[in-house]
């Protein structure tokens, strides 16, 4: 189950009775956020009594020891902006909705779920108005889906720009999604002949808008009122969001008030100045939905530092906009030679996928790699041949290989390889 | 898809454009907890910027109109106490970190894991520590289970005594765990011939213990110290846990800081006074580990109120500790009539299943019921079958049938029926 690694090895890592403990490898947070509440921390916690069931008003928060946050991109203003998950100490797949990225054009509306109501109108038999109440009736789906913005990774086109995961990653998340089917809605209003394109637009203040495509929307598109278990949250377009498995984030409008079907796309803002790939011969390719696959090593990852060689696991995400990830290679030369991770199971349609290759580091510089096969059989490309296609004019859609080097002092940057 | 669902059924629902807004059914939380910010609610929000990304310090909270929590049960003392999760407002499979329901039995230790290690000792060739760096550093997995407290209904053994579906199953909640498997130490420490038994040990003042089955641990026990994605909450152990998968809750010992492998198990207080079970003959059934499949309804469930007649789908969650969910038949007459309900998927071993059938309701009294089937082929039993081989003398492990009866004015309540 791990190539290469015996009682031997796993015990050099150092975990004998007695031996000495190893400074953390990944910077785990050690303050408490401000402004929190300090419990004491006894010498001995068998001798006093703990802290009481249903602190807090019921509602729990994290240990005072983390602090991990979302890291806003430096933009002029706070309220269009965006702030990324911190990938580099997240575990398993689901991104706490705490820390699930954010992207927001005009800052987060303030929505009573009470006076929310959604509107269905344009190319249909009858059109409708839902409030929360009447959608919250309806039948329902859950699903685990990854959102990714598709200027994820943007700052990396010409040279290595930021220095950690979560700046060069941190706008991809996945969360279980709970709300009803978009086509059950178009079931009941009725589509009219010609009935080809849906405008969804949200109730923030930018009133984003875009065009989806009918097919998607019947395929798999979903009306999310539900976020891991609970209610959306406000970041994340509370009461009701477009959810749009596997096509670019921006599409899938949160504070979600209208839908109007048309048998043509509303040519908006964000899908003709914006939100459109400019291609070495001056045009610019519209309509880029989909999110083709990508991964990323999140440990080890920029600005960590390995504490010598020895033992270490290997481990990231993995995702396609296309379906299921198949496979997932891992390089530590730079591309040269690679060996096939495991991936953790279940691996869901369209959701990231955790994948893990034990390591041994013999302390020489390395570069490590990992690249992606979905199940169309689609490969992740490296920059040098995402770039050959796409030039370095595009803001937008970069998935290509992210490579980390290791230098002998166990230093991890982002480089270009 | 939905059976016996037309159109014409689901636009009866209400939803026409300008029609009648529908009661909230399901008692959606309305005011803000004690203490929240409360921003201003604008009447249009496109007209007003809205709050900026990073708000709260980069890790966000909910909506100011989401106020579900967990309720404690009332003990004499809410340090050896129990709260539980809101199942009836809760969505898919994942619980919220900080909806998962709690038991200790002596408060909440707040442990520093710089200064934490957990010791593996007794009948091993190689005595071992380790940081929790250490543990960090080993090969992990991320699996999705849930904990039930084997109290978990224990009320409701002679009448129906709890009103809500949180008081009757509030204590089973479901999470992405992330950690080392616990059989991955003890290939490092080695087992000695004999070795049967491994007592695990908690850091609180309890200090809490209990004897694990080696064959159990080497199966699939998990050393976690994630949940869903980020550090373990404090109430759930935080910085380590141990996970068995299936077991009854007390035995996944929390904030573990102790395993002693043994040939015997050690007779703790917790398996000898507690956590046994008083059988009709007057002796008590000890090592009841497993939690045997059970499964309740959630919506509609106690103390809700539906509006009217007409369309609503039935949903709620089944699990079992032998393996995955095989079927959740619903019965809508008290037990007289079944139908199959749909598993929402994926369905994962030892893990909450939701299950959703929809349902007309014609306005008369109706004793809604869900039964599941596991895949080892056991099936839910009913209250009475369950009493005619336990008795009423027994705390724990009330896995029968749960019915909500639903009056004609669509009053909802708990029943035996």
């Amino acid at each position: 189950m791990f190539p290469g690694l015996s009682r031997r090895s796993l015990l050099a890592g150092g975990a004998s009775l007695g031996g000495a403990m190893i400074a953390a490898a990944a910077g785990r947070a050690q303050e408490a956020p401000p402004g929190a509440a300090l419990e004491p921390v006894p010498e001995d916690p068998t001798r006093v009594q703990g802290q009481p069931v249903l602190s807090e008003n019921g509602y729990g928060s994290r240990s005072q020891f983390e602090s991990e946050v979302r890291w806003r991109y430096p933009t002029a203003t706070a309220h269009t902006s965006w702030s990324m998950t911190p990938l580099a100490s997240g575990h398993g797949i689901v991104t706490p909705s705490g820390l699930h990225f954010e992207r927001h054009h005009a800052g987060i509306p303030t929505i009573d779920p009470r006076a929310h109501s959604l509107i269905l109108h344009g190319m249909v038999e009858e059109p409708l108005r839902f409030t929360m109440d009447d959608l919250m009736r309806l039948p329902a789906v859950s699903r685990m889906h990854f959102i990714e913005c598709s200027g994820n990774t943007l700052t990396e086109w010409e040279e290595p720009t930021l220095r950690t995961v979560q700046g060069t990653h941190g706008l991809t998340s996945t969360s279980e999604w709970t709300g009803v089917k978009l086509s059950t809605l178009l079931e009941m209003a009725g589509l009219r002949d010609g009935a080809a394109w849906i405008l969804a637009e949200g109730a923030d203040a930018a009133v984003m808008t875009r065009s989806v495509p009918v097919g998607k929307v019947m395929d798999d598109a979903i009306l999310a009122y539900a976020q891991n278990g609970e209610a959306l949250r406000p970041e994340q377009g509370y009461p009701l969001r477009l959810l749009l498995p596997g096509f670019e984030g921006n599409m899938q409008i949160k504070w979600l008030r209208r839908l109007e079907v048309s048998d043509t796309p509303y040519m908006t803002r964000e899908e003709t100045s914006k939100y459109t790939d400019l291609m070495p011969d001056g045009r610019a390719r519209q309509f880029t939905f989909v999110m083709d696959a990508k991964s990323v090593i999140t440990f080890p990852s920029g600005a960590m530092r390995l504490p010598r060689p020895g033992y270490y696991e290997i481990t990231g995400l993995a995702w396609s906009g296309r379906g299921k990830v198949a496979k997932v290679e891992v390089s530590a030369d730079g591309g040269e030679t690679w060996e096939e991770a495991a991936l953790e199971g279940p691996v869901l349609d369209k959701c990231h996928t955790r994948f893990r290759l034990p390591w041994v580091w013999n302390g020489e510089e390395a570069v490590l790699q990992s690249r992606v096969t979905d199940e169309t059989g689609y490969v992740q490309p490296t920059l040098e041949e995402l770039v050959a296609v796409r030039g370095t004019d595009s803001v937008y859609h970069l998935n290509a290989i992210q490579s980390w080097r290791v230098a002998g002092d166990g230093e991890v940057t982002n480089v270009h390889a």
